[in-house]
């Protein structure tokens, strides 16, 4: 199964691709982040990001995204940018069909290194020994991505069947209706 | 100018397009809901309500979009929905190139009432007089669409002047990739 992870974000978005399944090896399809320019409306760096998680699923083809979940508990400024930015990713993959799920940061952390609190370096270090890369992916947006995907590789099995089960309702309703 | 006003959210998303100009009677286009199915996975709903924002633009053919600015001191569970709501809607207007701006609710109450802090029944009272409608538009998230309208007429000449040359910058970058 291919997964792709996206640590949604509006000034970098982190986009990781990775193939896998339970009990076999992981494999680093690709990984990267979509940024939007800053001196942009709000609305048209929604749009950017669409275009450019558009180009990421059309070149990678995943089977399935996974997407962390953005909590309002957040006191920081860019909580409301990151939660549109999360809408935009689940709304592009939903368009196609493919299973959403969303993670949440401490699942994923627990499911790749064993800890739901450990810090953005035992996460990027975990996510570069299950790849077997030469280094950590940066910035740490491109890191989360890639754990995110690892994550739902490991967890996904279930709740993506419920997703396409979901799916295939809701398809009957939006069917042939493409902006 | 005709102006479509958003008062976003995942379960009722208000929809009111008014059509007038500064110093003009202005009239009533039409007026509603779209409404997504609280049993779906919050990626379909936003794919639902993509579905029918579009429709709503495809029918009335606004010349600009006023969103309801979405703030994260609201300690609301809806909220992260609100602005990924909030997010689909700006990115649907950005793709046809509309101009879009956001108005905070008290912007709207003050330009509509005079009064930043008036409650709804009197929002609900000074759009149902401007429109000389007989009785006041229900539920009040589509009053609240109707009031961002009418703010937007009043106040989005200059604001469209800048999201217009905007636009074009970001045009030449996105033109061409459709979903």
């Amino acid at each position: 199964m291919r997964v792709l992870g996206i640590d949604p974000g509006l000034t970098r978005c982190g986009v990781g691709v990775v193939e896998g399944s339970i009990g076999r090896p992981l494999s680093l399809v690709d990984v990267g982040v979509v940024r939007t320019s800053t001196e942009l409306h709000v609305a048209h760096r929604l749009r950017e990001l669409e275009v450019g998680l558009e180009e990421w699923l059309d070149r990678t083809r995943p089977d399935a995204v996974a997407v962390e979940r953005v909590f309002s508990r957040s006191a920081v400024s860019t909580v409301m940018g990151t939660a549109q930015a999360s809408g935009v990713a689940m709304l592009v993959a939903a368009r196609r069909g493919l299973p959403v799920a969303l993670h949440t940061p401490s699942e994923v952390k627990a499911a790749v290194t064993g800890n739901g609190r450990a810090d953005k370096a035992q996460v990027g270090a975990m996510v570069a020994r299950l790849l077997r890369l030469d280094a950590v992916p940066k910035p740490a947006d491109a890191a989360d991505s890639l754990a995110l995907a690892i994550c739902h590789v490991w967890r996904g099995g279930a709740s993506d069947r419920i997703a396409a089960a979901l799916e295939k309702q809701v398809a009957a309703r939006t069917r042939g209706v493409r902006p």
